[in-house]
């Protein structure tokens, strides 16, 4: 069949009950909780591949570890579609999860349409792609990209005390041959991803559905501030190198950078984790440790918006007389995904009945990964309060439906065009 | 002897030797660590007591536990030295202890000497005085000043698990009687007390000896604010409660009040301690809980920047959005020392050919909480760069003999003249 806009018949309630039985393996002390190499991913991934193969798939893992069900002659220029399964601690049923499973659907539900597309189809759980390897997450569609050498991954410890290799080959993965897992650019028509928004735009607009333009990009510092620890009582206020005073200088300059006309309106900037010592009330803080994080959309506002933010502490340290050290350690580029991506998701919206919400993502995605090597599109469904990377997480039975039905018609109408 | 002028001859290395050895009784694993009610602090107590009746004083404790050697007939008016030998947490050498120890000395001297006062002389080691006993340190000199009473000494319990009446009985004490610890107003002539400076102001004007004015007053308050913990990615400035960032604001604005013309020279605030949750890099503050502590010594400007915060907070949380609460549970109010006091301290000085230096205390002293009801002066010594509530506290021999001739001189002055 090729070119259709007759639909797929996308059943939501095999999606959610795929969501649910997923979320069953889980830490036992901390619900919806699957670290990407913990005992309850690799369970999990046994599961997943029988699902994959009961849905018509061929299945594999390739050598770095990510779980691919193919259909369609191997031959053909591949279209892909996927997100990942691995949770962050404290975790969310829907985040990843949904990519993947609504992914199998459409599959499943080509194969028992006997619905033939004019490319091989690969549905891809991409291995860990929450930051559970520092500063290697997202792993698998880095990989895949040709992002992560393996002089990296050979350094590499997971968080349950494992090597990387041994981990990677325990999910069936071969890192000693991890190029054989690199795309070549070109390769792949296409790669849709569907992803709970983890943000209220849609709930507050009462939409179900969203296009995703583009995709934000975390830069991530480490600041250290050091100053000096002395009796609260009895050092005068001009006497002082208080560090805490000097962070609290520091994280209203992130959120006024953030919210200036350099940033917005999607920029956003973050001090998420502080230390303070010695943390006493009648002592003054002597050092504080903390992290700033900034993301956007756009390129030039993010290196601009760092610049900022380091001329700033130069300025405060050396006003107060502190020692201070900032240090970008994750700097990512954001992503604009391609016009043709956006389009065929539009098409879709419009097809289906639903407005066309185009937005960006905030957070970052296995797409904006794979996008610098094949063109990556993305679609939100709505989120509950937003809340995500949380037991919270929630998304209806209604949008998962919306949101699968959008990523079929997405996949037919790259099928009929891109070859 | 009557009215003289001649100096008492003070032995400073004996002080010295005093410290060194009481400096001994310590928390094997933290250096000069003896915090009240701790074994080692009930065996430098007994080690104390011997000294007192070495150096001809007749020894007792008080029912609250105050260790106090006495000479002279017990019928005349009383002139009071001393200060206090438990230390905080990580210690100090001097903080409290040169104060009895140089009391100790003059006494020795003046027994040495043969030299008879006008007064009763009572040498006290106030127990308590740093705060172990959450809102009832300093314990000594407020039940001797009336301002305990005996249904909060029987709530309380030690840092070492032990009722407060027990721990003050083993220490000799009577608490059953605890109102024979009391001292009417008007019984005691004089109080003085010699401590080092804590701060680096007689350090940074090469001085040895300062005279006190006054003792600023700490307010203490737990703050508690509770905004949204959301993706840091996801979700937009403007649709954020950041807890942390509302802590920002408010720890500069302690540090703007406390340097405005409100509350100068000598107010100081700090916010020396924070928790943040869930404290993750990629997470927006949820909630944010910090103490505030003002000092001052004009109690005007404490009420009215205690005001300023409650309102800023107010301004605050409504603005963001935000939870916030605020309870000040800790409330002193500062002491001006009375002129006469001041005065015999000052005169003290010029006879020994030391300049007048008159500063304020802006950490609280037994002085503070014995000034409502006894004329109370204190006396200071240089510190090494202001550093104290550390191993690093340091006061040289010379300034601890300058500080000792001062503080005798000044009791031949008080003695000369209260009666």
């Amino acid at each position: 069949m090729q070119n259709s806009f007759s639909e797929i018949p996308i059943n939501a309630e095999r999606i959610q009950a795929d969501i649910e039985s997923i979320s069953r393996f889980t830490d036992p002390d901390v619900p919806f909780t699957r670290r990407a190499f913990s005992p309850q991913y690799l369970e999990s991934r046994a599961w997943l591949a029988m699902q994959f193969k009961n849905a018509g798939l061929s299945v594999k893992v390739d050598a770095a570890g990510n779980l691919i069900g193919q259909m369609g002659p191997e031959s053909k220029s591949v279209l892909m579609m996927g997100s990942h399964t691995d949770t962050v601690q404290g975790g969310g049923r829907f985040d990843g999860i949904l990519g993947v499973m609504a992914a199998l659907e459409v599959a499943r539900a080509l194969n028992e349409s006997s619905i033939e597309l004019n490319h091989s189809l690969e549905i891809v759980d991409f291995v860990c792609e929450e930051p559970t390897i520092v500063n290697l997450s997202p792993l698998g569609s880095r990989i895949m990209a040709g992002d992560v050498t393996i002089t990296e991954v050979s350094k590499a410890i997971t968080p349950f005390g494992q090597s990387l290799i041994d981990a990677i080959t325990d999910l069936g993965g071969n890192p000693s041959q991890l190029n054989t897992a690199v795309r070549e650019p070109g390769s792949i028509a296409g790669y849709l991803e569907l992803h709970i928004e983890q943000a209220p735009v849609l709930e507050r607009e009462k939409l179900s559905v969203g296009v995703v333009t583009a995709i934000a990009a975390p830069c991530r510092a480490k600041v250290s501030i050091k100053g000096s620890a002395d009796h609260a009582g009895a050092t005068m206020m001009n006497e002082r190198k208080d560090a805490l005073a000097a962070a609290a200088e520091l994280i209203l300059l992130v959120e006024k950078i953030t919210t200036s006309p350099l940033m917005s309106p999607d920029g956003v900037g973050t001090v998420g984790w502080l230390e303070n010592f010695p943390n006493m009330a009648n002592v003054i803080p002597g050092e504080v440790n903390l992290t700033v994080e900034i993301r956007s959309t756009q390129a030039a506002p993010l290196v601009e918006a760092m610049n900022e933010i380091d001329q700033a502490l130069d300025e405060i340290s050396e006003r107060r007389g502190l020692e201070v050290q900032i240090e970008w350690q994750h700097v990512e580029s954001p992503v604009t995904l391609p016009l043709q991506m956006q389009e065929a998701v539009s098409q879709a919206c419009t097809s289906l009945g639903f407005p066309v919400k185009k937005m960006p993502s905030r957070a970052s995605h296995d797409a904006a990964r794979l996008a610098p090597i094949f063109p990556a599109g993305m679609i939100f469904i709505r989120c509950k309060e937003g809340r995500s990377h949380a037991s919270e997480e929630w998304a209806s039975l209604e949008d998962i439906a919306d949101g699968a039905r959008v990523l079929a018609q997405s996949l037919l109408n790259l099928d009929s065009k891109a070859t």
